[in-house]
């Protein structure tokens, strides 16, 4: 079986053209076997181009654990990368069906040379309750005080398909992630749980931030993370709506737009080999 | 720049013919960039193939971090493997140049087909001052009682080039690995801190062991361990000379033999995928 492994800020993948290689029946079994870091090829997941009679193609993509994922931000830019330089879908609007539904990502082109890709990662959710977040006041939750084991933290909730919790700080490498990121990841008022988000503000149109996921800890990157924190950033009047959010494993660019209210990501997809199984 | 990556017991390796590809100067870096588990192929150590006027050929081996290791005997299984398979060097026995000396790796066949590879692991040392262990009494620590936070435990103490601690315990699977390893591991008595192995013996000739590595932790297997474990159980009379060692990662055979004293080791090499680096 042939593949490519690329990454996206570090979230790596084990790409495999379904439509062409012949594929074992048990996808589960081969995404266990595949992502094992010491006895295969090593991912965070194993992700198929299939055919699709609603899109140009239809991507599944499945946990190290064997379960499949309905959509990932990484690796939908790692596949409309490959699409495009190899020059199957020669378009630079590519339609994937994924089980969150038909996504178009899109080539972003400098100077001829693809620079990165462009994914709608929809519109941001700030009703407490579809977050979920327990809140007794109405509307969004921007600025409010939660209290944790006596320290106060002034958070801004936004899920963007998944609960995040932004908090402001003047220095996101003085933060003790692994001590306050699960206590705010397993705080009452998210009953269930939320990912972390701490951001530095630079300046207007760029901010760092450092994410602690929940039921994974700290990470490299996370686009929807990087999304909810420009949404956070917009709502406490911190940032234009453009914003380079500097991640540990890269940079990725978040435009949330006023016209459609929808949240665009731009980020990078590197291949980095590629390469035959054996096993 | 083509390669194959291989595994022993789960300890893997990205192998490059030096000698037909074209290699950077610095190969510190290409080892940190390359085995990089996120950005890179991913392995516990970059591997290359040399030219030797010693031997059949050079093994030069670079760590994650980049530094060079003098011999790891996971990897130059997985050497010798790929020379004969690839019939590179057509010698069931393969003269490899390393750091440490020239090895000789011997391809281990059944019906014609390899099940493994055999290495000179070298002499045990159990004098106590070359493993080094401070101890008064004369002769081999053998069964030697070391008390440990109130806690005693009956150690052997055997070198193999590196200090290893074993011990022997009832049930592998109930010992504590993560707050005894490092209390033994960095005790007084061992002034340059040693490797722990706890052994179960389930008979004469099979042992099952768990092992803490110095500066490591808990890892999937350890050559040097299993060797240092057999030559401990026929010190404490607990086992033969020829021992079936299972550790997480998979099986090892070990034979002390008493005829030249050397420590003989025979495991697995297996070939998971080729590929081709890209970035």
């Amino acid at each position: 079986m042939r593949f490519v492994k690329m990454h996206g800020l570090g979230n790596d993948f084990v790409v495999v053209d379904g439509r062409k290689e012949q594929l074992p029946e048990d996808l589960s079994e081969l995404s266990r076997r595949v992502c094992d870091r010491h006895f295969g090829v090593g991912a965070d997941g194993l992700v198929f181009i299939m055919p699709s009679d609603k899109a140009d193609v239809r991507m599944r993509i499945f946990n190290p654990d064997g379960s499949e994922a309905e959509m990932c931000g990484n690796a939908i830019r790692c596949v409309a990368k490959y699409l495009y330089e190899k020059n199957i879908i020669p378009k630079e609007k590519i339609e994937i069906e994924t089980l969150a539904g038909v996504m178009v990502p899109e080539i972003i082109k400098k100077n001829g040379e693809i620079t990165g890709v462009r994914v709608d990662m929809g519109e941001p959710v700030l009703e407490p309750r579809q977050i979920p977040m327990e809140d007794k006041g109405p509307g969004p939750v921007v600025g409010r005080i939660l209290s944790v084991k006596g320290r106060e933290f002034s958070i801004t909730a936004v899920s963007m398909g998944n609960p995040h919790c932004v908090i402001f700080v003047p220095e996101v490498d003085k933060v003790p992630l692994k001590e306050w990121g699960p206590e705010l990841e397993t705080h009452p008022v998210f009953p269930r749980r939320t990912n972390v988000e701490f951001v530095e503000v630079l300046n207007r149109r760029e901010v760092r931030m450092r994410v602690w996921e929940r039921g994974a800890g700290e990470t490299l990157a996370c686009g929807t993370g990087a999304c909810a924190t420009v949404v956070a950033s917009v709502l406490n009047d911190r940032t234009d709506r453009e914003v380079t959010v500097h991640l540990q494993g890269g940079d990725l660019q978040i435009y949330w737009s006023p016209e459609d209210n929808r949240v665009y990501m731009t980020g990078p997809a590197v291949d980095v080999f590629e390469g035959r199984l054996l096993i």
